[in-house]
């Protein structure tokens, strides 16, 4: 679907024109959403906005880094969102040139729609922003990139949470939970870092025609995709934290384990050794004709058992 | 609540003033509190100063990383201070415009209301800042960073002391404190290391007008950061150096346990199976009926153990 | 084999051309290939060509860097390509001077072939570029990089596949899968980062002849590797993220082995002692004479198994 | 204690003099040196020297990371000095200003004293330097990183020593030694690599009055700390790599333990149930009245240990 | 000893000249190799050609890291050579002033020896180089960095070795390898790296006199020096891998004898328990009395043993 809005020069919003009208005087700045266009619809980026060879075929094609690219008359950027469901990319493409916006995404995006429909109300940045197609694109920008906190969010807080249930719980459990919450920093990384970066390199192109005014906008979208990566960067090393202290945690309850498994042995070997022995059928074995011999043989055993088991507490084990 | 002082021309601090004697020509400049304000008060920053949405939208909503922010006519500065009990972040926002600076936050912050009373007897400071409202943010700065000292120091005697007890104690227990501490220093390093990058950007920025005397100060501000998170990473080291050697204790001791497993069992295991022979019942079985079958079995027994203990030992097992 | 082409003045191409070919008049620009050459074609750099000693060194001799040299009449290039198979580099060298275009490496190379007879269809870039030796250099370039994505992508797709397969086979073999993964990302590495690397210095540097276009078309090919390189990168940390969950996993199965084994030894234990004591010979043992003896022992034996699984599993060794 | 020492117009060193002299012209250049200063002679620093309040600061208060402040009129530096016992830090702080160099130290340190004392010897440089504070300067400097050296080098040898020891002596005791090595390292980068960026700072700073020469100088001390720096983070991952060594060293003796533990289970369990299955009392047991019953169980016995010894060799549990 | 060489107007090469003759007329340019000199012989550097007394001493004293320092009217490099066979660094000494070229080694160094013996044959380079001494000096760097190639190749080959080997052979000796490997890299990389950040220094140096001839020269030894560092650091990180890839082989390894000590002690357990508790002594106990009780009993331990061997299966144990 391709939907084409027009702002006139009296500051209204039109909407539901056609594609030839974005060259109309009427309206000071058009933007055009290819939203999850039909390949009949994608050809128009040649065949009616006769934009670069290149710039198309990253559109097109295989999912691109978030990047600028400066063209004579046109500027090109490729933006991630986030699919909150997977934590995927989705592909969104701009190209802004002379008074025309024109944004290409091979989904639909919930943000895009929001920003669509609310440009009416925001329409009181016309007279801060030189060009109104940046002030469009900062607003498309900027709804995805907050679409990004909840998703960083929701980490945090299981991360919390993980942290707080302490050692109650079968480790194997939160393990599991622990290499899932990385695998998903993992990927709001690879999808917000390259942003970070983009925004950085934006600030410091000379290419934002306009001045001051959109500088302050970007730079504030750059501190929070950068408050983002640093948010996943602490939240990396507090996912090793807890990993490594489970993993001690394991092993001071092998130690346990072990330690339980030696004490029974190293008590009851004896122990069976001297019945055994007493077991045996010697003709000639004089302990056996004693009057009190079994009861001397039983109260050396359990003498024999306190002994091992005063030693084991002197050496620690029991602690 | 908001809080107002103005500096007179004659260098006197007079409080308790009202919102508009900021913009007396008595005052040579004049500090504006907002202390955990409500929200009618917070409005005030739109319809009284008329400062930057952008700027205000940072202050009211979530928790901005710490920034300065150039808009034409003022400065807008992030800060956070530190929460001693939880080492949490508490947002401080500072605008520097004209000769009026106007601090922002949403709890009282025990640090700002010291600066606040001690405004008085810092006033010398007047002849070495060629704008008082700069002198008056270094000295909320100052605050705010001297405030981490404590934290860092707490955790490196905890760090120092932990070295010291060695292992007399259970390693489980010691365990759990390398990775409290470690998860201390993560999130100490979460506010001193985005206030050390602030710190930077300010020395290196061009926008603090004045010349040299705040630039020394800002500097001195930055040696304390960087110093902060040097000792931070260093600790970190130190935290990971004790968790490997604990981990690599518990290994040591896994390794000594087993072997008293397994020279009990070896040593026994052979013995039992002897005296299981002897009190089989076959109908016929010569050594039964010697007249010391049972001494010499008993003999054997012993010399066997003590044979299996010397190779034992001759393996390095006792060492 | 060495194979000559030369595109003449109303852009055709001819192919088979002799070396002398080259500095006609005829044709505005030539490309040669050095396609596995005997070592007495290769003489022809230096004989013919006139080329630097050093550019040449480089070229027969030991494998280079990626890298681009400048010297005074030419420009030289090192590439990688990447042997699909082996995952191990070829290495391509350009020489860029004058009019005609040298292309050298010592094995066949399907990408290249493939340039070679695509040339015709291309030559619509011929009006975009000022010199076409560029056209041709960059998308000798663009194809070798383009070779490196299948390659990526069988490791992901492999790593996406190992992270769902999850618990349910041998850890022994994922493990292994695991390793092979890390080695052919570190591989894959050892190619890519060289080559984003020079991709880098070559549009920062001033030495590429020619004005906006080729740029745009080399950041295209920077942006590839960038990606590439990227997707390296955290493949390689969810590797170890694998790695590490199979660690743990292992570890909390021994864990579980050695609770079977302790519970196991400490129920037996006990009751092997019992009965070895009922099965000692000795002339007056009371309880052998009792009526219900034999049953009272089996009572106890039954009881004191229950009690000490209950004891086990109330410190929750079942879990 | 303050001693000053001032050099004369025709060179001569004086020592002994009061404050006041080195305001005297008979002195081209004179060097103050708080020696463990009483806190009344501190205050000296105000009161007669009139430095900036915040290099007092400083100098009295807290440690502080090394550093140069240029202040109006002079430079003032803060120095790390190691005590060799403890790897403590121990802080210098030189004033450089007019034709003045004052020192400050909370401790007497041993190098200080021997540059106080080998300055006559020294002098030698007077022609090379354009300002004589400069070298003294230098010759601080240049002592007390000199004092690094052996720190490092004991370091070092220690590390060599451990590496050829080998795998003769108790892992527990190794694994301490690389443990504490691990510590100094970490204590000696502490003081050494904030040295080092000092020197890197004053070395691209254009406040070196003079030129050339003492460039050069202060090069070579950089220099030094540079290879000091490699010196420790190469040690660093030569004990980490030790520290794994050991640990997969304990690994596979751990390995070996419980092999034998199996081996010996393995074999003797299937025994003992033979020896107790011939013990049991039943009536009709036909085995018991064979006549050699016993010896063919015996010789059973001795085959099944065979057959299982192999089975275990097969598998290479001997390796 | 000392030897010299004067490159004479007519493009000869005379050796075994005196030192004095490197002043004659009648050379262009002359060599001075202090080849393992005497301490007599190391004082000409003072005595007779006045270098600056910095770098007197930096060639005397302790090992340097390889620089470039830049006195009035010569530069003076360090460099490192590697020994082959221990890995270790043998300092080499460059003085480059006015058309004399002084090298200083402490050890005979055979790299050295073979661009003396050279130096004729290569006199062709006389024509592209401004000045002889620099060609001299690269042919000593660039024979200095060819012999660090066979070490690295040497480690190459071994690792790869040790990766087709697998896992055939004892696990222990193979770590042994691996860390024996990782320690080889750390003393190369010790070496490399420096003198690679040497030559990054000396191209983005403005010292270099004569133009672009050397700088692509001294380009080529820095790209060996690149590729060398990159192999270095690619091959750290294999040897890391397969550290862990051994240690979870260990512990793969070890859950195998676990679970084989475990189902062992499980199955044998409570068939001894069985055969014990009809080997008691009491004087009523029906079952044996019974006809058939005896095999009664074997064959419930047959059914005991299979259904335990099947329960184990089941869960997986013997995969």
């Amino acid at each position: 679907m391709i939907r084409v809005m027009g702002i006139t020069r009296d500051h209204r919003v039109e909407r539901g024109l056609s594609l030839e009208d974005t060259q109309s005087p009427n309206y000071v700045w058009s933007w055009v959403d290819f939203n999850a266009p039909s390949p009949e619809e994608s050809e128009k980026l040649d065949t009616f906005f006769h934009f670069h060879p290149l710039a198309i075929e990253d559109c097109l094609h295989v999912l691109q880094r978030p990047k600028m690219d400066h063209y004579e008359d046109m500027q090109f950027l490729v933006l991630h969102a986030l699919d909150p469901d997977t934590l995927g990319t989705v592909e969104v493409n701009l190209f802004l040139g002379g008074n025309c916006l024109v944004s290409f995404h091979q989904r639909a995006i919930k943000e895009i729609d929001e920003v669509w429909e609310k440009m009416d109300s925001r329409l009181a940045h016309r007279k801060k922003w030189d060009r109104g197609i940046y002030a469009a694109a900062y607003m498309i920008i900027d709804a995805l990139v907050d679409q990004y906190f909840p998703c960083v969010y929701a980490v945090e807080d299981e991360l919390d949470e993980l942290e707080n249930r302490g050692s109650s719980e079968s480790v194997e459990l939160l393990m599991n939970q622990v290499f899932d919450l990385r695998g998903r920093l993992l990927k709001l990384r690879r999808t917000i870092v390259p942003m970070r970066d983009l925004m950085y390199r934006i600030l410091n192109s000379e290419h934002i025609q306009g001045e001051r005014e959109p500088r302050a906008y970007f730079a504030d979208i750059y501190d929070h995709l950068l408050k983002l990566s640093d948010m996943i960067e602490t939240d990396r090393e507090m996912t090793a934290d807890l990993r490594d202290s489970y993993i001690s945690l394991n092993s001071n309850r092998m130690n346990g384990i072990m330690k339980t498994l030696t004490v029974i042995t190293t008590v009851f070997m004896p122990l069976t050794l001297i019945v055994g022995i007493y077991g045996m059928n010697f003709a000639y074995m004089p302990e056996l004709q004693w009057r009190y011999g079994y009861f001397a043989v039983l109260g050396l055993m359990v003498m024999l058992a306190v002994w091992m088991i005063l030693a084991f507490h002197k050496r620690g084990w029991f602690k």
